[in-house]
């Protein structure tokens, strides 16, 4: 196999699947925005899934996880507007209402449809409306674009990735979409991410890769357990490329790999209200957990983030973060370093020019590396800034 | 004893105290506010304390954690600008200078004397300017509002509360002043706080007294664990009454409690650009642990912050952030309500006018209550909103 690539500007879809979408006016009742999404393949897929930790868990992530248990899925539908959470024996009914609906559509069983929801927690579906819209929807392999911009909420952007790979003499393909999370950090709103590949895997396989490429992507992006009501990562692999499975497993999890990292990145940079982004890296820890413990929690300070927002040199914030973080941490073998400029080395701060710091935190993209001196453990995150536009989207989010 | 009250507008100190404050020029090096201050008693205190539990500690802290393991002292030298913290040896030694400075002046043992720094982390303080600062303030009964506002750093207001209690004929009296946390939760800024009374108190008593104190004042406006680098409470009794200790330890509690409770309610209060408070009532849950998780993530929410200072009517927020707590949660059992307001029911979200909450959010105080359904478990935490202004205020701290 070759190393996987992104696909040009002109998304390919993996060969056997269909997407659309549709206006429902989910959260409004006026219909004026697609807000209702199919994907759909023309076979059985296998498929896994990764849902939220969090242990308030919406309707529709209870509903498709025990589809996915049963191993295959034939289609998505998924809604934006309201998240079913929250909303009692109505909204597991709910649920079942959107995958009857679904199936009705797509000629499958309701077990093979995955459901997910997101927007805003505590309010019921108008189950009516989107039957209707669902029953309008003629997926089309150009669709997912229109599928992308049905799941959005406070998204600016819809969010796309998509990876081929040649495998003997046949391009086998992986197409990914994605919903953004509010802040990402530290209380995540919803992720919605499904990839779909026509790479032939068996499930028990694909559960490995699917729970492998989610820790490297999007639990990079939001802390373990800090999740939303509704976090949903599916994968479906239907086979259709006509490579057999165990000619393609290696470059099928590259692939899904690499789509789930795309994406994860696309959501950081759409992030509410964000500005810049920074990258941490944690060496020197005594674990590659206690890494994670630091550059997760260093991610997701507020202190940190709103002194990125505003060019502010103040990078004790830094070295102050991960002394919270659980993990171990002793400030006198600690080195903190951004961009290219050595800020605290061996825990003695070095004399620069804030000058320099505010022009490193004035760029789109910043680095961080902060080295404990401890160990060999190792982890990278990602953060946003915080900034006043993002308490501005919060404050006025249901209306 | 009776009841303690907080007493009047004029502040009468408890006996044989005294403070003060001068101009350093600490972060600046332009002499033009108070930032160094000293409060000392005129025969020796038994002193007890509460530190951060961050791993990254500021010098300070440490020297002063091995002062008070010795169980009295005579005097408090606090700074702001510089937190000495992430300072390295040469943060050490500042730290002893302060102390030495501070016995030279106060008339006593460096061991005797507590010390204490707040402001910008890797930052070394500019020992001598302090030192010269030290030895011209004269401490008065009247200086304690000098002290408070040498503490200061983005807080608006300084912060001293009062209580007095009878015992026999005797008036009892303790006094605190603090210094506020910048958003208090998640990453507190520092929290510096100091109590004193003219009550007798056993060492070993006043440990107790000063750690359950904590734990209902400032441990219940800030996460176990996720401290700045330099919190400190001390406390001090000089027995200055001259009742027997056996006769003053109860009331001495009270007081002590009464004074850390009004300083917490006003650091949160005062919290940066905090236009709002809110106050979390947990219930049901399965044990107190699991409670104090669920309301101080609920206060800690950027989600639930944000909602509530725009008078956003998204109640879902408070539901999921006790899901993602660690706090058991089953949301089919959970209710909660927002002032007199059901929104939320046995699992089942209620109708209401969204009006109706918009206006109990558009309060000053909001009370939230959230019951589990799960058990007997208890606790209370206090929030502030999420405004505009505390991103503009943490963008430019350093500058």
């Amino acid at each position: 196999m070759s190393e996987p690539r992104q696909a040009a500007a002109h998304l390919v879809a993996p060969r056997g699947f269909r997407a659309g979408a549709a206006m429902a006016g989910v959260k409004t009742g006026v219909a004026d925005r697609l807000d209702v999404g199919i994907i759909v393949s023309d076979r059985a897929c296998t498929a896994a899934g990764v849902f939220t930790t969090n242990q308030v868990i919406a309707a529709p992530c209870v509903l498709t996880r025990t589809h996915v248990e049963r191993g295959t899925l034939r289609a998505i539908v998924a809604n934006s507007g309201i998240a079913n959470a929250c909303t009692g024996e109505q909204g597991d009914r709910a649920a079942i209402d959107m995958a009857q609906a679904a199936a009705r559509a797509m000629r499958c069983s309701p077990y093979e449809i995955g459901v997910a929801s997101t927007g805003v927690i505590g309010w019921q579906l108008p189950v009516e409306r989107i039957a209707k819209a669902i029953a309008v929807i003629t997926p089309t392999e150009a669709g997912f674009e229109d599928f992308a911009r049905a799941i959005m909420t406070t998204d600016t952007r819809p969010k796309m990735a998509t990876a081929e790979a040649q495998v003997g003499g046949t391009t086998i393909r992986a197409l990914g979409v994605a919903k953004g999370a509010g802040m990402i950090h530290p209380n995540m709103a919803t992720l919605l991410s499904f990839v779909i590949t026509d790479a032939a895997v068996e499930i028990d396989e694909l559960r490995t890769i699917t729970r492998r490429a989610a820790e490297h992507s999007f639990n990079a992006i939001s802390i373990d357990g800090d999740t939303s009501t509704n976090d949903t990562l599916l994968v479906l692999a239907n086979g259709a490329a006509g490579v057999p499975a165990r000619d393609t497993s290696t470059a099928a999890e590259a692939l899904i790999t690499r789509v789930c990292g795309l994406l994860a990145r696309q959501i950081v940079a759409d992030g509410e209200g964000v500005t810049k982004v920074f990258e941490v890296r944690v060496s020197g820890a005594a674990s590659d957990d206690d890494a994670r413990r630091a550059a997760r929690t260093i991610t997701t300070s507020n202190l940190v983030k709103t002194a990125i927002h505003g060019a502010d040199p103040n990078w004790g914030r830094i070295i102050a973060a991960a002394g919270r973080s659980g993990a171990k941490v002793d400030d006198r073998k600690a080195s903190v370093r951004i961009g290219n400029l050595d800020v605290f080395r061996d825990g003695v701060p070095v004399r620069f020019d804030p000058e320099r710091l505010r022009a490193l935190f004035s760029q789109k993209e910043i680095p961080i590396e902060v080295a404990l001196g401890l160990g060999d453990g190792t982890a990278t995150a990602w953060g946003t800034d915080l900034s006043a536009e993002y308490v501005r989207i919060n404050a006025e989010y249901t209306t």
